[in-house]
């Protein structure tokens, strides 16, 4: 049995994660205050969450990792109710026949940070120190989970109509296909439950301490503020990063295609970076930064968008023209630098014809 | 319990409901060469199969409707291997919690006459005699079945790579949907297993005695084929139907869009149609029929091309340029001339900005 939790998730700890995650969340998953309203919501009516440290899981505890899937953008209009989760984690239950000993987040990022938030709080159920990927990525394949095997179905779908499937595939990148397919008939977001799997198996194969880690970067952004400090700086020490450009945003291209927000981001340099330009690609979230057409950093290290006065940072379909910012570079858990690490999240596999550089060993710029 | 079946479906009824269902099929539901030699296999190795009169099935019998979905146009290509409709059905019992007591044919046509022969041939389970069109239909809410309120779901989508899927929905046109877009991904075609009922529910709401019309259709052709008659006139008179137009193919353009095959097939008159032209919209079945520019035919009517010689029905992917054909147009089900079934299947719910005048009712041509 999962063991007693001495750590709780409160609604402070919410705060801080949800901040934190989207600075992890590398400008996708969704909006941090849309995620956060339901993971409150649930706090205030089902109490704090025990939050487990990996080890506190037991090798033969059941796990399973809630999430919302979609476009960030019309996540932002379309909200979950928060009853659509519950409805995929217990029918996933009921297929398995197995009850659920802990919830797990898939990714960090803005929405998928608080879902789980809001699940294991709704089910008196604890939430697990860790995720799948150390950061969000698009699509359903690209979590360490993959890397070591764990199949990513039986899986659940569902949506706020009614709407829900118990899907299994013949391999993981199936999954992602099919429901996404599903996902844009859904009208672009769902809530899924994926990937259960063994303490063991999670234990050997997520990422650990990510959400501690989010709750660490969030409270760092929030007490930097109150001294009146840029957080920026510190956040990219937290992360092992560094500062890639500071500028303002002067075009926004983004168009929602294939269940995605893809498009381009481009910021015109301030200060030192007076006279050079940054281009930052993403589908959901960011995935390559081009200064004056050089990468300077590609997924799947973390590229942040922060705002430089505040040290927010800014989902993609939060960008807006004039925003004066700051862009962090990290790296990634070393898990996604391996040969099959960067076959799933490399900047090949989403189309980009260059070769991964980790963004520590690209030169100081300009 | 389903009572004792007199008669049997074997090698011989297969030929004649394949053949007989093409033309029933008015172009649309696949290759029937495909779909029967799933059937004569499945009947070689296991027997034939028990065919009952509706008035054979208990009110409390447990009945299953298999099928293949998709696009015939892709049907004729990814042929399936016979595991996958086994497949679905297999899973939508176990999801229930209960055995089909019997088969049903959810259409009319090519391979969806054939489909559940093959799998009440392997399980040993009996056939009943009737559907939920009369014809077939591109839609999966294009059913009597939906007319009477009878869900679609829980219903099962399996593919040939071993993808599958239970889903469950909020109304039977979100089935088609969502259902239509994963077909999409598995390649354009899949199996299901869908619109599970009670044998009340059946005899309440189908068509009865459409498949011992298909055989009755199929067994005319041959034989008239066989005495060296040309059995066009045969078949329109057990349609109650007439002859449309007699031509032959000048244009067929078809495209595949949103998992659909869709085209218009043109037509030059011959003999005392010499000197008109006939256009055949289809979207996978023969929906409108305009004789130089003036509607002969709508859905829910049924539009079947024959060849002029032979009898044999043609599919819309089977047209050719030069093939010699009559057009017939036969009444259908009365069920699809209500208001609900009109609003289901009219022209209208595929676009066309025309009011359904019964295929009897149009005046005589030219």
């Amino acid at each position: 049995m999962i063991q007693e939790a001495t750590l709780k998730i409160g609604r402070d700890e919410v705060e801080d994660i949800a901040l934190g995650a989207a600075v992890l969340g590398t400008g996708g998953g969704g909006d941090p205050f849309i995620g956060k309203l339901l993971a409150l919501d649930a706090i205030d009516n089902h109490g704090e969450v025990d939050f487990l440290d990996l080890n506190q899981v037991d090798d033969d505890d059941f796990v399973i990792p809630s999430a919302m899937m979609g476009a960030p953008t019309v996540m932002v209009e379309k909200v979950p109710s928060g009853s659509e989760s519950l409805s995929s984690l217990r029918q996933l239950e009921t297929q398995i026949g197995r009850k659920a000993d802990a919830i797990v987040p898939i990714e960090q990022g803005g929405i998928n940070s608080q879902i789980p938030i809001a699940v294991a709080a709704t089910l008196g159920l604890p939430l697990v120190d860790c995720d799948g990927m150390g950061r969000a990525f698009p699509e359903l394949q690209m979590v360490t989970f993959h890397l070591d095997g764990i199949p990513a179905t039986p899986m659940v779908i569902s949506d706020e109509k009614g709407n829900s499937m118990v899907l299994s595939t013949c391999n993981n990148v199936w999954a992602e296909r099919i429901a996404r397919a599903v996902t844009v008939q859904m009208g672009g977001s769902s809530l899924i439950a994926i990937y259960p799997m063994q303490g063991s198996k999670l234990k050997a194969s997520c990422v650990p301490n990510s959400v501690s880690l989010s709750m660490k970067i969030g409270r760092t952004i929030r007490e930097s503020r109150r001294r009146g400090e840029n957080a920026v700086n510190a956040v990219a020490s937290i992360l092992n990063g560094r500062t890639l450009f500071q500028g303002k945003v002067v075009d926004v291209m983004r168009r929602t295609v294939g269940g995605f927000a893809r498009g381009d981001a481009k910021f015109e340099g301030l200060d030192e970076y007076l006279g050079h330009s940054l281009t930052i690609s993403f589908q959901n979230e960011n995935l390559v930064a081009l200064l004056d057409g050089r990468v300077v950093a590609s997924v799947p290290d973390l590229i942040t968008v922060m705002d430089s006065e505040t040290g927010i940072p800014i989902t993609t379909e939060g960008l807006r023209y004039g925003n004066r910012v700051t862009v962090i570079g990290s790296p990634c858990s070393p898990k996604w630098r391996t040969p099959e690490g960067l076959r799933t999240v490399g900047p090949r596999y989403f189309g980009y014809d260059l070769d991964y550089v980790p963004v520590e060993r690209i030169g100081e710029t300009p």
